[in-house]
């Protein structure tokens, strides 16, 4: 096999309680890339649509940058290309560059008779992240390879735990248009919490991560609060509080910040609710005069994926 | 059914990253009472047994402010004599007060053909706590009547998760007899923590609700860390650094302080390595000249029971 086409999804981070270790994956949502081998050595960007403006070096670009921490890490004669088709934006919240430094890393794995693991693998796409977030973080890069929920218990050393996904979850995501810097999203965050907030936090993660093991959604519904990071940040989104209220009102688990945001999740019971809370929060934006665009996805649970 | 004798377990409230929520019942430590309906209406109590000094006027008893707790929301035409036969040093932090509150209203409650469910009995037990702690809590109420690993994930709305137990998962508690005052215990924990320990905590706390549900012992083991309040409430206890390092080379999965101390725990894979826990223990505290008691238990699922 010389060549491979791929599916690499959009991710959620953070999850409301879970601020920094969980995530979970997209369906209805990702980049396509093609990975194939060459007789050149070396790792080259060949083409990229979408219309982002991404760079073609492969130094400077997300997929270029795993692809080439992997490349160190193997012995080969030969090289690989890569070709790129975005559809998740880049600054939309949902794991645009987790998307591709994912993919890179798993096509060519692919290609090679996967030598490494899916945690090896996100080693490798670490250094790919850090290139546009300009810190080491994998709570969007786990749930893009491995699926599902997961909780990233810790980078040094990398461990991730694969979390149930109870069948019938659904998410919605809107995405407004606006810019937000992730500098001034961290710089937001406090460094300092009340210990007293910290302890709903774990008790709410805590019980979100029980009620995930035992498909209860009401628990689900439940746990799915953030008195950390939400009520700084969700100051960065225009109408976050009418958002989430809509959202809330029409039926949705709960409701939060995708990473660090613009994009919204909302994670819902069935197919059904989320559709309808698409529609809500639809027409309450729609309002607003700010663009949007707006995905409503099952839980993948297969993450990045071989297509064709 | 006029009179009923039980079994109230000691606890672990804490345990490590689950400060405030989480607990775990104990079954080879606990104080055995006796419920005994009486015609003269009003919460009496007639016998004290162990030597710890606990006041025989209901209103002033931990046991007996639960039951009256309770009294209160019943209709009856009788009342009930309680016979307390002491085996949990209070002040020991395994849940003394707890066991006291818990054994009255179960057994009073079991008496009268259970009206009330555990959820309910534990909304009556927190009068009993709170007199004894002057706060109200529920860490070792919760697993004194439920059993097993417990969540107590919020106090109002009263909400409790009951968590699997591994099976293979034993205690070793050693209780330095040492006086640790509660208002000193409380005093010393700061306000406010760093948001990256915050995230740690709760990292870890996920992480071990899911080893709970999967039977991981090399995840519970990577889990039971504590980095909020162990570092301050250590200071307290006596040699607590080397007896956690004693315990952890001796090949306990982890050891933290039991509930606000001085008792502290290890969880054990097996009942083998529990007891070598427990003589490695034994022969370093043996050297210090300060009193100790230590138990071996497995973990109680059941909580609280009828007995004979």
């Amino acid at each position: 096999m010389n060549e491979i086409k791929i599916f690499s999804p959009a991710t959620v981070a953070n999850v409301a309680c879970g601020f920094d270790v969980l995530g979970f994956c997209l369906d209805s949502v990702g980049d396509q890339m093609v990975i194939r081998k060459t007789d050149k050595k070396g790792i080259y960007i060949t083409k990229i649509e979408g219309g982002f403006n991404l760079p073609y070096e492969a130094e400077l670009n997300v997929a270029g940058v795993s692809a080439l921490a992997m490349y160190e890490a193997i012995d080969v004669n030969f090289g690989f290309e890569i070709e790129i088709y975005k559809n998740i934006k880049p600054g939309s919240g949902i794991g645009s560059s987790a998307a591709s430094a994912v993919g890179s890393v798993f096509g060519m794995n692919e290609l090679i008779g996967k030598p490494f693991n899916k945690t090896q693998l996100t080693k490798f796409a670490i250094q790919g992240e850090a290139l546009a977030s300009k810190c080491e973080h994998a709570d969007n890069l786990a749930p893009a390879l491995f699926g599902g929920f997961t909780l990233v218990k810790s980078l040094v050393p990398l461990e991730i735990l694969e979390l149930p996904s109870p069948d019938a979850i659904f998410a919605t995501i809107i995405h407004p248009q606006i810019e937000i810097k992730t500098s001034e999203a961290r710089a937001i965050l406090p460094k300092e919490v009340a210990l007293s907030d910290a302890i709903t936090q774990w008790a709410n993660f805590g019980s979100l991560v029980h009620a995930l093991h035992t498909s209860n959604y009401d628990l689900i519904q439940k746990s799915l609060h953030d008195v950390i990071v939400e009520p700084h940040r969700s100051k960065l989104i225009p109408h976050y509080n009418e958002i989430k209220t809509t959202a809330l009102k029409a039926g949705a688990l709960g409701c939060g910040i995708s990473g660090s945001g613009p994009s919204i999740f909302s994670l819902c019971k069935g197919l059904k609710t989320a559709n309808h809370v698409k529609n809500a929060i639809e027409s309450l934006y729609a309002k607003t005069g700010i663009e949007f665009d707006m995905h409503v996805s099952k839980i993948n649970v297969d993450g990045v994926k071989i297509i064709d």
